[in-house]
């Protein structure tokens, strides 16, 4: 690769998205119409606080929707991924792969 | 995807390597034998003393070489990436590669 034939790539990703355990907690999501609070937990391996943590920087952000539903008398809280969140997790692949194509 | 299929992914990145300037130099070195600060600079688009933080972060830890040579009368500043940088950058596209695949 000679210096001119290269437009110079994007380093400034969102910093909320790069963050891994929240790369993971959008990932999840994008491949599930929903997921409960426990099923996050188990599949990221994250602890309660740290997940709870995490949940609530992305839902400020609008990248994911928290709803809670009562199943019988249990309470759950139920996450989905939103429209912002899918572009902004599938930008931030997209900039992973401009850096990485950069040795090719 | 069902919580008890999966093995949880690894979040503990190298933050060193994680950081997406110093990704994309890890990334230009690999696909080089070695490449001058110039033409880091003009590739990747950073100023000078981004690239020369950056450039000294890497190399203290032993993912890249840097040494000076010198062309005719001018002195020219060369980077290689080390056995150890280029581990440390596959590893980190290894759980990149396994947070993006969670979704699927």
């Amino acid at each position: 690769m000679s210096s001119d034939e290269v437009s110079t790539p994007d380093f400034a990703v969102d910093r909320l998205v790069h963050e891994p355990a929240r790369l993971g907690i959008l990932s999840v999501l994008e491949g599930q119409k929903e997921a409960d609070f426990q099923f996050l937990q188990t599949v990221l391996g994250l602890t309660k606080g740290n997940l709870s943590s995490h949940l609530s920087k992305l839902e400020a952000a609008g990248l994911i929707r928290v709803t809670k539903v009562f199943q019988g008398k249990l309470p759950r809280t139920m996450q989905e991924i939103t429209p912002a969140g899918r572009a902004a997790l599938e930008r931030h692949w997209e900039q992973m792969d401009a850096i990485r194509n950069l040795g090719r």
